[in-house]
């Protein structure tokens, strides 16, 4: 068995984490560790874990010190030294946190105003977002686990933008996410009274997530890529939605651009791309590991429309983290993610 | 007291008309007809009107008989007959479903399937959108009162686009609508267990408001407006929120933006520019006749982004409605409106 | 006009109290006050009041000095010396919270923990429920505004109660309330993805609204009368619903059960008593002073089945409040109050 | 692998059915069948399960054909012709409606208005509950798979009615369910608008689990019991919470009561009893076949005040159908049931 730690695990990543390694047939936790909740069993934070997980809070060196992987749920600054610690001890460390996502350090100054401490941590992380990266996430100590939003939307517009079908620029990503988004911590925002029954966009166009998705956007464009992010807020628990626009290069029919998505993704359990004229809803992904897409063409005016949905909470967060642990380990990526999306 | 009649009392536009009327200091339900609950009190169907309005649904031809304006919310179509039945005895007309709202017939054919039956009645009927055409509603006869998404994505971009700052070219609406939008008729898709938790887009880039939108835009670009436009339903009983993107056509400052829109909206009650930095929530509109407008721009990308705000049961049916009867029946245009928004 | 003062304006009850008042036509907001939010205007606490009230929160001696009339939505124990200094300097005021509730200083020192100030206030204090002590309230200068379930409950049991058709021994009152009633102070209890989909019971037969439900029905009783209280906390904003169980003293029909309720409820406005086979349902009331009723009777457990519905923030506290205003100044009681609540 | 056919997939316990056999390491499904869907795919009406569950529904005969064990699905009164069928051909036959679940032929005519067809088999026929049924389950043929309401209200009760703590006489439970037990039929009561942001009793003192709950209850009392049942809707998917309140046949402690619960239920790995001062709530047992149970003691009053939540689709449907299903093939009960609830 895997030995598993889970650093943050009070979270709701870290708290998510847990489910999805508690059913893995491979991995067990070993140990976790929470900032606030010290000495507290994890089922005192969540009654949901009860006679399921009733481990105690560690610190973060106890949990490294028993694990094989560490996945560290944190606030961003707080991974870098954490993976040097792994590192030197010889552990796999899987990132949830933004740290180790982009590749240059000028842009995570600008949008994290923050620092690249060991420079050659950065350059040895790998981005893990399987369905792109698969054969750098194998050998990979460091794996930079992408955010929720940077997930969903190049998995809906990639495949067109590596095809050469859609134009670099003008790319809209229209986004909503469910509330577990924003984390565990109180804000009035996510007081329920005041979030229910509302919806609102929020960061518009200046959202840390953009220089995240331009990356791996500019990656299969082979170009530099800049694209309008804007986020919205949805009264829901969970998944994210990704309406994204993008102007086509020249005509295209509606069974050539599902080729292009059909050939990239062939043989890939989470991507599901749905029958022309199903629409992606987030619905329909919920606890699971799945990208439902749904492909659209707005002939009047020249543009793709591809929506994306997933769970935020696991393709975009723990579910992503254990499909990237899956392959670190040489294990059939799906083991433990094989999760059915409820129907209700 | 203005004698109110409403054609489809039963239906959501209709009874959120008789919601209104029924504290407007000027106007009285005098009668109300329904298809599927006629001899039934609107009370039956709706228990929140016990001891309200208890009134019995009659026949449309007593609800003409008995009022000065007509209020129909019927299925597109159904309009015409009614409408010509109203002119030729010297009623208003106003209009909440679709059959007068497009200019075009040859649009309406290919968007609606239907055919213009009295031509002289759609020459004369006037968009009813005040912010917009005011001095056109006053004297008219027959209002065709704009839909929600049509009035909520127009009041977003309108001012921008008569100020020459945005291109005609590539404007995208992603709407968010409420799901009282979809009307009381049962499916699949609103049944509690399976919207609850969920969220799509639905008829993608093919939506029958879109040459509607087109429309209001194209007259006040004066040229003819394509756009795209993706409804979404959200799991809220009430509320449009409209995310428009439109390219800038030079460079343009925040302080500008809005003073171009301060002045395109000065003096209008239901118009409300929020503050920089705030953004517009249809938590805060729910149950009013108001419109929030937040502006934002994406400077990396050269676009503007104008989201509006409004309750689609209100501001995008409704309550519209009685603005226009105001001003038909010289009130003013407040009349009966003033609602206060619920925090909570 | 009414010059009606807000103290605690920028919590839930103020600022309901705020919508309610801004609409009567016999009152106007003179001034309100907050100790979070002094200095900033209720419009940036509440964005749903852009335009329509911003006020600056001034300091609660300001607000005194401005009014005919102080509301004061506090937490307990801060309203006793308030209410000196309204009663020195001539004013009406009205108590959202607990102080002046309980008749009994054992009994509020034993669920508040509190101890009476200026014991001759509490004697002049009336408890503000105008259904059932609408004489008392004409002429008072304090009235001791019950809180929401305390409303709920008595409506739906004192009819049969006072009729002697129930026994006063093991009546259960099981409510429900909706997440407004905790207030706008965060907690993990409120947070959205904590409570969404979730539902609980809450201070369990040990909740302070026990002694003051039992007050009221002893009143009517003539004897001490001892419930079981177990309130729930639901996923919705607005609304409780008492499910309020008594054991029948005889056999008694259903018709003659109702005609209890019809004579001691005649001519109330609020009081909508439903029809057989109806079921009472926050849904048909919210926004509203509505208190809707249903009666059942369990034959062969030989029990009724009382059901009473209402908003928690309206006929549970600010919408009474404004209804003892009307009778303190010797208006219509209805005034202001005639809301229709939304059908969706 | 148990062959495992569905009739009524495509119902919301069906579908659920096959969530949790699809998951379990010993069965698999081998067929399924709807009326309403003949022939088409599970996942083109449920989308969740696309590339999941892609199985045609074929008709009931060729679904008994394909298994080894049968779930039955379906409105009452459709079960008994097919429990003949599965058992004259040797299959076990587990029935998630009522046609088995009364003893007495009577009270299934007083509420069912139907008749025992086949009485032989009703005598065979065993009640589902393994908690308290267990020893009988193995070896049966037809397992009577316990109703929602009927399985949680009794787990709360009877380990004290057991131990004779508790009076037969003036039993209540007040309990409330999720939407998705009333099915995925279309209703106006399910019709998203109309439901969100309500809530509401139902069938009051009237509904068909009331005798099925009484004779559970019966058995271990060893007298008759009759109880007042009321059941709400909640405004969510899933969960029941029954509120149970009991009178006390004399004093005593919580630790004495909790202890008859400890014992009652040791060893019960789907029984999560409490720790005092905790309460019970549908969020934490969500998707689970866990059922948690507080307990509370109203002194003042003299009653006992139980509450348990389950997930009504799993444990109180689908999830203790499994359950059942493990016993009579001799597996471990926890086999594909130990599903960790998520926190959010």
């Amino acid at each position: 068995m895997i030995k598993v730690g889970v650093i943050g695990a009070t979270g709701y990543a870290g708290a998510e984490l847990v489910r999805l390694i508690t059913t893995h047939p491979k991995a067990e936790v070993a140990a976790i560790s929470s900032v606030s909740f010290e000495g507290k069993k994890l089922s005192e934070v969540y009654k949901s874990y009860i006679n399921i997980n009733d481990m105690i809070c560690e610190n973060a060196e106890a949990v490294v010190e028993k694990s094989d992987v560490v996945f560290a749920a944190l606030p961003h600054g707080l991974s870098q030294e954490l993976a040097k610690i792994c590192c030197d001890s010889g552990k796999f460390f899987i990132d949830l946190g933004a740290d180790f996502r982009l590749k240059s350090e000028d842009e995570y100054k600008e949008w994290y105003n923050g620092e690249y401490i060991h420079k050659e941590l950065h350059e040895q992380a790998v981005y893990g977002l399987p369905e792109f990266f698969r054969d750098k996430i194998r050998g990979a100590r460091i794996i930079a686990n992408p955010g929720c939003y940077t997930t969903c939307s190049p998995l809906a517009i990639v495949p067109a933008l590596a095809a050469g079908v859609i134009s670099t620029h003008g790319i809209i990503c229209d986004c909503k996410s469910g509330v577990t988004g924003a984390g565990r911590g109180l804000s009035q925002g996510s007081h329920y009274p005041e979030l229910n029954e509302g919806f609102h966009p929020y960061k518009v166009a200046c959202h840390r997530h953009t220089p995240e998705i331009e990356q791996t956007l500019g990656y299969f464009a082979e170009e530099k890529v800049t694209i309008t992010f804007v986020p919205h807020l949805l009264p829901v628990n969970r998944g994210i939605l990704a309406t994204c626009y993008a102007p086509l290069k020249r005509d295209i029919t509606m069974q050539e651009l599902r080729k292009i998505y059909e050939d990239f993704y062939a043989g890939e359990y989470f991507i599901r791309l749905l029958d022309e004229g199903s629409v992606a809803d987030i619905h329909n992904v919920r606890y699971s590991n799945f990208c439902d897409i749904s492909l659209h063409l707005d002939k009047r005016a020249g543009l793709m429309v591809a929506v994306s949905a997933i769970d935020n909470m696991v393709k975009g967060a723990a579910g992503q983290a254990v499909q990237n642990m899956n392959i670190l380990f040489g294990l059939d990526e799906k083991t433990g993610l094989e999760i059915v999306p409820p129907a209700f």
